[in-house]
């Protein structure tokens, strides 16, 4: 008889549309049939990615897509401006360093957003660049930081970067559908997502958008690639195809994910995000729990810092296997320190209400002091004035 | 009111059970249930690979895997020996190309098996190994090559390739859980395989065991790597996890796929497939067909010769497109040269029936000449006595 609830910060609970457009017979890819979905699947990409450009859509987790966007721009010996600030900051490191980039690192403190001055600064006076011109020919950006919640200035690390001959890319795997993120109008050479976020679906698929500029590095860059070689893919891509078998029940899906998006339209998705973002961190505070990025905290997913004589990992565990109510604990440097509520893709208001009831009551058994219910009842203050 | 028919060589159609298993809620992959999941999972599988090695699960393609493959054995500058024989042995070639592996190719003819012993004397006498010991480090071979319907002798090359410093990696994305293939009593070091075939599932997953001496050369190869990084995988592996989000509704009906395959038992599931090729063969060579390759004909999927005057596009897409049975054409240098039915997966008796009245209706249509129903007949007869 448990009843199970997801607010985690990916994969996000799946609306029973989408979970009825994957139990329909498979089609074969290769077909005029199939060709038609992946037209509708492309269009409806470019709406959310608020672009023109290209987005492909790869048979990957987010990773994978982040992976693409690195050896598809650079070469080794190239140098990488990378911002970090968290897990997923910390990945875009990872994978430049594993194919020979040199990486300039700004490294922000967890629970902050970065400063888009100082990315002005080291573009105009790049640390590794002894030898002139070598410019930083990348910029690795998050959107939403997963990891800690913070939401980074991606506007304005656009305008910062355009007049460079930089490109920047945009990691979106958590936000792209659930924030504003105007990929054309704010410069983002290359955006990159997957699909178990704000597009409600399971992992398995990743999408890259590609502009002219990101377009040139492509066609020169020296990293080896075969899977995720973005030239097969654009190749594939100018007649409706895919350079490898996509995974079809997954775009099938995402079908019926873009209408219900498309449905509400961008602007409504984003308001119902804000809300229940607002609704969360009104509820933490009035719990006298404290936001762990107080000055960036995302409409996407909440960090919130586990009290003292609070064990974080046994009150997430205990939420999860004694009530149904899956929310994620700290990664890394935070793990058993924060606790993080996503409020991302199919979820409304009820969601926050069950999820700070439980979050309260497993609270209240571990010996929290506060008053009982005032989580809940500052979350209903916010979606009735809302 | 259109039925639809699906024989293509991957995606293969789904059973219900799996169709179901893929709509319910998801879970978070970070969680003891879903480890419970995943754990299953590699269990199925080796029992499906015959094999004790690790087994990992990508997010990705078959592709994918095959690069995971090369990526993970070889360091660039290394000598690999492929065997080609069709578009799926020339791929091996493309990826080890892309990573700088200087490749020795064994150029079979599409349509025919490779002799074992010439791998055999290519190991002895490497034509690229100018400074010995330089010795050649990876065999690369398909079990059923999908573009030529050809099943190769996985058996004969293990034992070649097992008294050699080489390891052996076997393209089994088209073959696996439909046709023999022992993984650690044929001596194969890699075998790489995915969803959308034998395992009658969409595509989104990539497999990939990995011997003991395979594990030596990852430890060593020098090919940069980050997402399909077998270290990576390896570590998570020994804790029950996977190093990036996995395609989390695919391995849960992955799980449904393996129950069914194991209740019926390898055996049978083998000699369904045989039955489902015989009747196939049967009926063509009724129908004044040939096969495409006659001395080695895979019980995976059957290559048909187009006769002359028949266009094997128009063929193809008057099946699909009017009676709404779909079997592939060729590809590549096979293009409109040869018809492909697939009997692979969750395919029996009676789709080999439909699928050679809807040949013969449609051979009928566009003037071949043939006695009407001799197709089905000798299908039939294959059944009665089988």
């Amino acid at each position: 008889m448990r009843k199970n609830y997801l607010l985690t910060p990916g994969p996000t609970p799946l609306p029973p549309q989408i979970c009825e457009a994957m139990s329909r017979p498979i089609m074969h890819h290769r077909t005029p049939q199939f060709q038609a979905v992946l037209k509708e699947a492309i269009d409806g990409l470019k709406y959310i990615f608020q672009t023109k450009n290209d987005v492909f859509i790869l048979a990957s987790s987010g990773t994978g897509a982040m992976e693409a966007a690195v050896i598809n721009l650079l070469s080794p010996g190239d140098i990488a401006l990378i911002i970090q600030g968290g897990k997923f900051g910390e990945r875009w490191t990872e994978i430049c360093q594993s194919y020979g980039i040199n990486c300039e690192v700004i490294d922000v403190k967890w629970g902050e957003a970065v400063k888009p001055k100082i990315i002005e600064e080291r573009l105009k006076h790049s640390a590794l660049n002894t030898q002139r011109p070598a410019p930083i020919k990348a910029v690795f950006s998050t959107l939403c930081e997963t990891s800690t919640g913070v939401v980074n200035d991606i506007e304005a690390i656009g305008k910062i970067v355009r007049d460079t001959d930089a490109v920047l890319v945009v990691d979106a795997i958590s936000g792209l559908g659930a924030i504003d993120l105007k990929t054309d109008a704010w410069f983002c050479d290359c955006v990159v997502s997957g699909s178990q976020k704000g597009l409600m679906l399971p992992p398995g698929l990743g999408f890259i958008s590609v502009s002219q500029k990101a377009f040139k590095l492509i066609e020169n860059a020296k990293s080896p690639r075969y899977y995720f070689d973005l030239r097969k893919a654009k190749k594939a891509f100018d007649k409706t195809d895919t350079p490898f078998t996509p995974a079809i029940t997954l775009i099938i899906a995402l079908n019926e994910a873009l209408k219900m998006l498309k449905e509400d339209g961008l602007e409504k998705v984003f308001s119902r995000h804000r809300k229940l973002a607002d609704a969360t961190r009104s509820a933490i505070k009035a719990l006298g729990l404290e936001l762990f990025a107080p000055d960036a905290s995302s409409n996407v997913v909440t960090a919130i810092g586990v009290p003292v004589n609070i064990d974080g990992e046994k009150l997430v565990k205990t939420m999860r296997d004694a009530y149904g109510v899956t929310i994620a604990g700290g990664q890394d440097e935070l793990k058993g320190k924060v606790i993080r509520i996503a409020h991302m893709g199919f979820i409304e208001e009820f969601d926050i209400i069950l999820v700070i009831s439980c979050l309260e009551k497993v609270l209240y058994q571990m010996g929290y002091s506060f008053k009982l219910g005032s989580g809940v009842c500052a979350a209903e203050e916010v979606f009735l004035t809302a």
